[in-house]
């Protein structure tokens, strides 16, 4: 039984660049050991590696992280999943790498969900009088699809918002005994989440927000990061959406992490205690 | 009191491969230390012993994996349990398990449930009006399965999919206050896993999946393989099926890992964290 | 408010052993270490300690456990916790007990519940014209029960069945806010008890369960142990029984653990990781 | 609103000892590369730890606990929490310590709820004309109050019960979407109770039971110590009261825990694995 | 859908200081290997970091913890959040760090919520004739705030309470399937609200309490603080408040911990374990 009252029930959704989180804990204890030649040695390593993955744009960077989930949180944006292997393993391989121990991460895909379009695309389809799921069908259909992803490649494939705060969160839309998104038919969460949209737009150019789907992946359906130039608009802006019908019904959260941008100059400093 | 609307409630299932998934954590920090032609003789050793495993087929893969529930898993398809536990004990006398840990497992069989079968044998029976569990009616029942068995013998025991990507998660049919698939008739069950593999059929060519059935042997009730050439083919199908009634209702998902094949030619380089 | 409809609401119970179950994790790192002959005294020395707790009967047993959550289960029958803890606290100084961790545990008693019996012994009374908990009720009753109790002695007290598989997990009944065990009355309790109990006859002779209660003394309500010639079993009757009302609507159940059985003149292969 | 139909909705509640549970985990690797001589010491070491703490009475008491939850389960009954944090800090330093492991704790208090006494004041007060909240309704509430808190004041500040067998567990009154104890009207919650008191009723003399409330101070709402002769008693009682109203609806329950007790001339016993 | 009846259905909230907490294990193992002139270096080096910290006012605060939730407990208030990755990370350098591990932390920023005023605001500018969100009523707004801000702000920013006792826990306001604070309108939320800050008022001058927003920083919503000269009013207050609207039927609560004030001059004393 389709549980919804149209042909499509699940929105177009578009991938860009696989993302890797990683969270390391430092072990003072050791470091602390260490000479400050050789931390400054750890911290050359350290910036060289990221300026390897940094080449083509800014696609690797670091945070330091408040209270016990970890001392350094890792974001990564590649290509395909095999280079985060690489960049994983690699990492792992540096010298800097004896002196922290992977605690946390989370693996997703960046994803631009296309409620709108989707549902917009049908209705065209059904106006023009074509039958769902013929061969007609279906090559409008895709290459309408195409041409759309082509227009908002640029959002799949950009670089790492180079602001100094970041808060990650993992989400999935709620699948309880009574209230359940994936029963709510396409149309109702086409709506739903335009409204949540309207309520990102205002806090537009105070905050820039990368979503990426993990369904199949990892543990929760959706990762959410966001960047900023002030932590207290991460408050807002989550606070505030949470009021909005997608997110108080729907919305399930997972842990929350903060972070602070170190840029590469910082390294040394970091490697000291000192920021 | 049988909650039931029929005189069969369960399903028939057919059992092949005992499976095993062990994920290990990679000790880096010690295997660093390690010259390279000791890491050679690790990469050798772990190669023979796959292709120990492997020499009646492909029944023992090793797979990369992201983030930090563990740098490899392991899947073993075996004749039996024993074999298994050999397996895995064998597996921590090499040189190469000093340098690793095991973190996950999970412990499963191959399994085909026989939903549609079983409804239409049991229409079968009483349709030549026998009756329910005479000793006329179990041996008929009994041939006819035992005749399916032997069609769809080669389901059961296949070797493990030749595919770049894997996704593993295990789930259980839901049994909430409300919603709860151990109440809903056989009928209706059938119909939703028929409906679920639809979808599943869309995807054919694109992805393989192997089902092993837990329950008894593990904290879920199944485990769900799916092999794919493409990693966002995992993601779209889940997501699709997320929207089907018998998961959007019943289906609850335990954590989702994501690995990498890795060939035994690349053993090498994965000790030295290149791929 | 007593939410019964009958005055006894609580099944009388029989105690027999006291149960230990204890989960090990192999230190195969350290254990490779060791000598050929010096593993050969860990064996025995692993053999004598359960030859000295087995004098009197099959009462302490060990099998070995596939995945990451113990090499070894120890399952322990003895006549009190007093002896139980003797035997947990003796085999920690053992020299094998250097090689390994315990990692997880579970402490019951074995447990008739005599739902059928408590029925009719009340309508029995109440049929004589006796008022409940009246003296005259009381002695009656509790003669009636010692009689019963002496009348199944031997099945509270058996050695540990000597089969080649076993598989253990705790349970409870449900207590949701609209599905609850305990707010059901005792005569439809009985009736989904029996019903339950069918299911488990259907499987005589293929499986031996020993039921453990735990309220008190663990973290769950009941322990399961099933013990078979034949894994599949397992799966099987769990599956089957997870159809009836009692199980459907009121079981909850917590992780589930496999074993496969070792005889003393396996310690020494399994010390070297051969079967 | 108040979702009471009564002026009070908050019973009374008396408090006595400070409680603080301690779980150790032994090291019995460790424990045992030690000389006999030595474990000698350790044990006077420890026997007169717990003199020191028992000089005004049986304060301080110590358990062996079956399983992998910990080895020991001390308890400690205290004037002030300040003393109880230097009996955990002064214990740290003996040298038994160095052989054992915190792993588990429970900070409590003990407590006396006064929802009879509570009720019938109120009734008494209106009777007598007073008015909620004036200055002569607080003075009459508090000079009663105070008179009955010295009536039991010897029920606040008693010895550990001096028995073989100890249960501690923490637990809740439910707070759920439909059955939620904190919005039952003060006469409802008085009844249940009385009704829970007197299944506890017909264990005593079997049976000593100590409640402490942790509402402030862990993670639980109540801490509940039975102690008894015979532990099957335990798992009676608990199983009775699951049943009555108070426990069957309103009840969770968080881990059980189960010791022997630990004479102080065993200690040295204890040392070697012997009981 | 605008699950509200009012225009405002977020509450404003007022920010001040970026909050730290951070629990610390000691390693006493490894500290009583210390000689005391040693000690007595690590405690002054400790008092002076913290002297440090509290240049400008009682900013960080060090508890002593029962129990195996960690032992130190400490308390951070800064400007920033950059301050506090500083404060986390220079105290990591110190020699003390060495013998302590940090367990848990809670990452949070000082919050005042502006029901009361959010919804009198509205009113008023809709008494004035203004239509929402226009610039005029955002104008208003802005000021009116702003001005509110400023005359609240020593709440937003003061020292940290100097009583002996701490508890603190993190809580959420429900989002269940059928109760949900975030479907409540706010109007209704503001009258809970009002009746919960009524029940703390009673507790003035017996109790300090510190919330603090962690919406977009922790796992939680709330972090709350409670500081007293009596540990009991913690339990008398939670206990008392569990029952008015807003928590019986809207809050969750996580971990409670429990904190004794250690005086810079006793961290001679807790070195040694006697205070």
């Amino acid at each position: 039984m389709n549980l919804q009252d149209q042909f499509v029930r699940v929105p177009e959704t578009f991938e860009g660049w696989a993302l890797l989180h990683e969270f390391f804990r430092v072990d003072w204890k050791k470091l602390k050991e260490v000479s400050p030649e050789k931390k400054m040695k750890l911290a050359d390593e350290w910036a060289a590696f990221q300026a390897e993955q940094n080449k083509e744009g800014f696609r690797t960077a670091y945070y330091g992280v408040l209270g016990h989930k970890g001392d350094i949180l890792a974001i990564h944006f590649k290509s395909t999943y095999d280079e985060l292997l690489s960049v994983q393993n690699t990492f792992a391989q540096t010298e800097f790498a004896n002196y922290i121990e992977k605690v946390n991460s989370y693996v997703s895909v960046v994803e631009l969900g296309m409620y709108e379009f989707t549902v917009k695309l049908e209705e065209k389809l059904l106006a023009q009088e074509l039958s769902p799921e013929t061969d007609e069908w279906n090559a409008a259909w895709a290459e309408s699809m195409s041409e759309q992803r082509e227009r908002i490649k640029n959002r799949l494939y950009t670089d790492i918002p180079n602001h100094p705060y970041v808060c990650f969160y993992p989400m999935n839309k709620k699948r309880g005994e009574n209230v359940n998104w994936y029963t709510v038919p396409m149309k109702k969460r086409q709506d739903m989440m335009r409204e949540h949209g309207m309520i990102g737009r205002k806090y537009a150019g105070k905050v820039t927000q990368v979503i990426s789907g993990s369904i199949g992946f990892d543990d929760w359906e959706w990762g959410v990061d966001l960047f900023s130039q002030d932590p207290l608009v991460f408050k807002k802006l989550v606070y505030e959406m949470r009021f909005d019908e997608a997110s108080a019904l729907y919305g399930e959260f997972g842990p929350f992490y903060f972070g602070i941008h170190l840029n590469s100059e910082q390294y040394r400093q970091f490697m000291e205690g000192k920021l």
